[in-house]
């Protein structure tokens, strides 16, 4: 017999903290309820437009990497941990049209870019090199939920920093910093996360000035921290742009290099199917991130990094994403003249330039939040939208807003953003 | 100003624990010195054979799910974060298939099956999914030396186990965990990591009795530990075997279902570059892993998912997967001859059945690590090996062994392997 003391009990199972943090996408329950009723539109899901994805484009492309082997084989070989240094060209010199500046900006030299599966894995590869469990990421209020599950699941705290039309509350963020420098806990914030084009949730996008004010203002405070506090910037809905001209990146603000970890993606673009994100990294974090790659997966699958470079290569891409800002252009037409002729006239409605939501939020006594009786009846009338709280942290400053909906006409066709938003402003106009 | 004390020091960077722990990976060095010089033959790399890739099958796979939008759309569009339910269905035939079992084995069920970006990153989600920093993970040893990066990255702490020509020393494993158990460390204990099939780096394959042998101990020591200890047993290159017959997989012993995750991948047999994992888990563990992978990236890129799909449907699979299963066997009889040839006697090779590998022990007083004159000499002489002391963890009860290489045949050309193992050979006969 062994000479040691026994366990008194024995546990059903050897999860980690993470593992036993790490709760059930919210939305997930969403999803099934969906999915049980055939009728049910969903304003909810995050899906890209089905008819205008690129079917046709990518067998073409696909059949010119795979017609001879010379193109062939790299692509279904393995590559290199970063990406591949084409794709990686290109991508810099992709950012560097958008901020329209030179191929020798510091801030997009292509050896900065790291090709990911899809922007989700940068962002979660990003907050492992940079958090320790307790650490504070301050994040816009609302943001996107499943970047909540991530520090959630990795025991960090969020904090909310108020969003205005134009983008982050600088007056509130200044606050929220000055609070947490008197509580001693500015050590523990690392970074500030920003959705800045076209807002997941709310569809709102930051000006530059703000952008600035805002890494100002974080550098100021750094003092106090004691280490760098990085901006995140979240630029997934960039090119979904249907109104308005391009807003430059924070990049493009000076000492930016070190500080700003932006973050970009060809799915929403593109395809989501042939998932591929990169990344502009400062220096100094760059190596960490790459080896924690290396640990994922140590490379992002060639075959769709090649794609992607022969999509950018050949123009293609350029004149999809041209065609599908005027398809999501129109839908988000659609749903707007339904929202004027079907919802009440004291829903307010945040109208955005681009990417899939409108946010629309009711007066502040009527929730309509998982548990609410508007969210049940939307069910019950088969329609379903993202509730706004979800879409909050979990921060002791303040309430969570429950009286808020998240509306996508990404995915739906128009008939179904017409007849969904009317469902749902039958009944709104029964509890308004 | 601000009414809190300033930090002292400004640190240069914001890094978690984990992110100034992720260490450069072993080799990579050796990749770089490598690209430096031209000439140089690589015994090195896992890469797998190129002229063998299927490019041609794959352009036309591609071509048929592309050439309609009603499968052109789906392949393109966001998926389910376990993986599309053909390819786990299919998945899980494939592997009844291999085990011999029917598709009512509840240890091989389509439901406990999760697509995954490699079975790389399903080993990351595991361990993220079982252990805390401190948790002890037993691995062979040698091992897989990614593995151990994931470990290190982690701060986890591996412990070896004795490998023998059939697989793991059942005895030496006993001797562990009893230690383990005295030291009051067994608590620690979460797993063993088993890579089952044409062992990475040696080439052994545990049979399936010693996985009897394994499960059984682990379970016998699980009530002092006060938690499961599970067997991750890595199959990734359960396909790749050109001599002998299978052996059935850990999923074959009772009890199995609750406590053998199994990884598996198309990437080796099929092509890394079109990387798709998966892997069957505990259904005690399945749910988190999911949302684990939900926070990665919510799902495998579904087109690789459709393109994995159509090839096991069509059979193209398994006619790929016998083709290279003859082409490996060429080019490992062509490494075997090359070794009779021009290694010196007292070299012990391990030869197997499968995989990419050859395993050369020097005598015990010759060393070849990195730091060695043996493995300097190699690189001035243009042949790259892996040093075996990469592949073993950091375990206080022994000292690291480095009188070993690891040969691959995968990627180089019967020329290259004839001429690299010459040129190896001219080495050691100059040091032994």
């Amino acid at each position: 017999m062994l000479n040691v003391t026994i366990a008194l009990e024995m546990k059903t199972s050897a999860l980690s903290a993470l593992g036993r943090r790490t709760a059930p996408p919210p939305i997930s329950w969403l999803m099934q309820a969906a999915l049980s009723r055939p009728k049910l539109i969903s304003l909810a899901a995050g899906f890209t437009n089905n008819p205008t994805l690129p079917v046709e484009v990518s067998r073409k492309l696909l059949d010119r990497i795979l017609r001879s082997p010379k193109t062939g084989q790299p692509a279904l070989q393995y590559g290199i941990t970063a990406g591949e240094t084409n794709l990686r060209r290109l991508t810099a010199r992709h950012l560097q049209k958008l901020d329209a500046v030179s191929a020798t900006s510091k801030s997009h030299a292509w050896e900065r870019v790291m090709i990911t599966g899809g922007s989700q894995q940068l962002l979660y590869m990003t907050i492992e090199a940079l958090c320790d469990e307790g650490d504070i990421v301050l994040v816009e209020d609302p943001t996107y939920f499943v970047f909540l599950s991530i520090l959630q699941s990795r025991g960090l705290r969020a904090r909310g920093v108020r969003l205005e039309r134009d983008g982050l509350d600088l007056a509130h963020l200044e606050i929220v910093l000055q609070r947490l420098a008197k509580s001693g806990e500015l050590r523990r914030v690392k970074a500030l996360y920003l959705i800045s084009y076209f807002h997941n949730p709310t569809g709102v996008t930051t000006s530059l000035a703000k952008k600035r004010g805002i890494l100002k203002l974080l550098k100021q405070f750094e003092r106090v921290a004691g280490h760098p506090i990085y901006l995140i910037e979240d630029a997934a809905y960039r090119e979904l742009r249907f109104k308005g001209s391009d807003i430059k990146s924070a990049l493009m603000v000076p000492g930016a290099a070190e500080r700003v970890i932006y973050t970009g993606t060809y799915s929403k673009p593109y395809a989501p199917g042939a998932r591929v994100g990169f990344g502009i990294l400062p220096e100094s974090l760059f190596a960490t991130v790459q080896r924690i790659k290396g640990n994922h997966d140590f490379g992002t699958a060639n075959l769709l990094q090649q794609l992607l470079a022969h999509a950018l290569e050949t123009g293609l891409y350029d004149k999809h994403v041209a065609k599908i800002e005027k398809r999501y252009g129109q839908k988000a037409q659609v749903m707007k003249r339904a929202l004027a002729e079907h919802f009440p006239p004291n829903v307010e409605i945040w109208e955005s330039g681009g990417g899939l939501y409108f946010w629309a939020r009711l007066p502040k006594n009527i929730p309509a939040g998982v548990r609410s009786k508007v969210f049940q009846a939307a069910m019950k009338n088969d329609v379903l939208y993202v509730p706004g709280e979800l879409c909050y942290a979990d921060d002791p400053a303040r309430r969570k807003p429950d009286h808020e909906m998240r509306l996508s006409f990404g995915s739906a066709s128009e008939g179904n953003i017409r007849e969904g938003v009317k469902r749902l402003g039958e009944v709104l106009r029964k509890f308004l």
